[in-house]
């Protein structure tokens, strides 16, 4: 539950308005650079396309980047898709997914984000070393230029750009009750529940189910029911042909 | 120009990002509900359905009901689309397009945004009328308490949010400069150009294009030239079969 | 791998270009239908939406059906469904998805076909009782006649629409192969491999991977590696804020 | 009315569907490219985009390229499509799209269709002279094979894929309709209505409007009217501010 809405929807939306409303651009016609396909990143592809956008995206587990090449975005190394990007989005949860190298080969003007984890997605040491100079353009957002007059713009100093920028909320609330709500059941799990050694443990499947069947409920959408039949037809294997 | 790149992609995707900005809400699950089909309404259906809204999309004038409902938006009078909608964003440019008559069908806590034109467009007197209590719930959202109880939210006192919320920036720079382009190239034909009788003047066609080659460049974009081949082609009728 | 790439966009695709060959039927401003939201369903409601239908999704677990609400689609129970859809798709490998007492609430002229499993989502001997008649209309279509007039257009006997319509050719080559390709490397482990004891076996990891690698050579996509800085980082918890 | 929904959901879907049925390729994670972003192009683009198509427009007209490059589309010369491409259409009515030129730089297996008008689109003399050989490798795909190995395939002789390929059943129902409605009320207005000159005359907009109605009607959707203070306002500029 939490890694569906709070990652692809929540932060995929939350990551783009708060560039939209940082920088005031428009994604129509850009090229963003998502780096990283996990839920994260699947969230902000898929809600840049949806603006309009020419998403790249950049992976190193062959089995995400074949679903994003699958799924109809352009797939590369993040050395080629620094030449073709206009904003670049990182959410790998890992560190130097943005290096010198490749801000080398940036155009003028790109916007960097960070939306995964920690402030080392984008490498700012380096980035500082490089520039001749840096100076805040826009409230939250920072342009380091290049000796060569190339100006690279840093939002939220790499930090996460949903949390960290001017204007930044935190998360939608329909995807904080969605989180909150797997903790209260867990909470009511361990007070009420079976008896749990010390230590993590997964969340239960009918707790993780019974938070939706609410949500459901309140966000007014009624499903069906297996019958019977359908029960005893899911364990066996005789029917139909 | 102005049309198709200021409305459809400026205002469709500032009104959103102001949307969630004000609100902080998430459009994943909601069905948002667009008041006119024209330039605006097109960009607003389109990029809600691209950050995963339900999009039901109303209209007066057949043939733009006919191609919301071909692109696979629901299409439906207000008076049904009110009892359906979380959030609803009128883009008509006419007025009284939510009356308090749709105000009656509506659910607890919806949102309504205008994008049109003027503050006309959502009856505020009317919803005033019926309002128990009125209070500023949010910067630049306003919450109209139903005597049932039923909270009416409202987003910059019904003017154009993507201009008048708090948050708001206007039109993003990419739109701005296709429109200022479109002046500038008016404004010096009027100077070494044609002589122009006083009045209004469409828009030269060539000049039109000329700032769509400007922007292409601009943006890097290099496209083909027709061929002379392909210009005798065009203006006959007997090649192939 | 198989079920993304084979079930998703294999059977996505399939499913509905078999429907518009057999029917001459185009989707867009259709209510399409999709019982079940796993990945066959997930598949066809992606495609058919990008064929611009309007979507419709039935499910009984209610975190796929949260997910399908989330995603944008409208999610109600088939029995609200029925009165809505133009064309229904069973994705569910479960049994008596569409009933009579569904059929009776469906418009004349409705297309049912199955992308599941068996031919029993579809309740066909139902079907034939609630009938006045029943007579083939299209090549792979059968049409059977209401007391009411109401005519139920049921494709490929209800078999699988994407295997057993009278143009169907299996499943496309690009996805073909990636299950083949997973066949021939477990052949090859069970060959030169670990021993494994009689039984059914996950497939291991690694050969997942390896096909998935291959597969990304063959489309010509090239993607980063870790670096060591990088896995390092990935098992460490102590870099950034 | 026409242009609408013939050109943009009937070409663009029945295209594709031909185009799948003929190869039985999938176009998830393909590159296609849509030479022409003219009514036609535009649907050929959104569907096959909305089948997880990687999507790349050629146009000539500079106004059309910067649309499609604001919809998110990459947009370049043929020549640099050509590299890029798996599957080409063309759209454009006009001749040599594609080209020998464009042939030498194209990958092995790409597939080459037409949707445009005549068989001019796709120079085939001239591939024909490049190649070492040809044959018939599907029903209605020929493969052209180059000096050094490359396999090119045409579809229908580059005639029009959706009405020329072996499967093809012409335009849906949906689109015939309308299309065939239009004529019918014109042919009415020239036997009850206005008397006309000998000549080409434009449709009257009120004609076109009522078949709009017609449609809707048929399709079940209600749509608002406007009212009396509506009308009124449309054609006054005095309230709101």
């Amino acid at each position: 539950m939490k890694r569906l809405f709070d990652n692809v929807h929540g932060t995929g939306e939350a990551t783009l308005s708060n560039i939209a409303m940082t920088t005031n651009l428009s994604f129509a016609g850009k090229t963003v650079v998502v780096a990283g396909y996990g839920y994260c990143g699947r969230g902000v592809a898929k809600k840049a396309e949806g603006q309009n956008a020419d998403v790249v995206v950049t992976e190193v587990e062959p089995r995400r980047a074949l679903e994003a090449h699958m799924e109809g975005y352009e797939v590369c190394t993040m050395a080629e898709a620094a030449e073709r990007g206009d904003v670049f989005v990182t959410t790998t949860g890992n560190r130097d997914i943005v290096t010198t190298e490749h801000v080398e080969r940036m155009d003028d003007g790109v916007v960097l984000a960070n939306a995964g984890h920690f402030n080392v997605e984008i490498d700012l040491d380096g980035l500082n070393d490089l520039a001749e100079s840096r100076r805040e353009v826009r409230d939250g957002v920072e342009e380091f230029r290049m000796p060569d007059g190339r100006r690279i713009n840093v939002l939220a100093d790499g930090r996460l750009v949903n949390l960290a920028s001017p204007v930044a909320m935190g998360h939608p609330v329909e995807v904080m009750d969605q989180s909150f709500g797997i903790q209260a059941v867990c909470v009511r799990e361990l007070v009420d529940g079976d008896d749990y050694d010390p230590g993590v443990h997964e969340v239960p499947d009918e707790l993780d189910r019974e938070v939706a069947e609410i949500k459901l409920a309140a966000e007014g959408v009624e499903i069906d029911e297996l019958t019977d039949a359908q029960r005893e037809y899911m364990n066996s294997w005789q029917h139909g042909t």
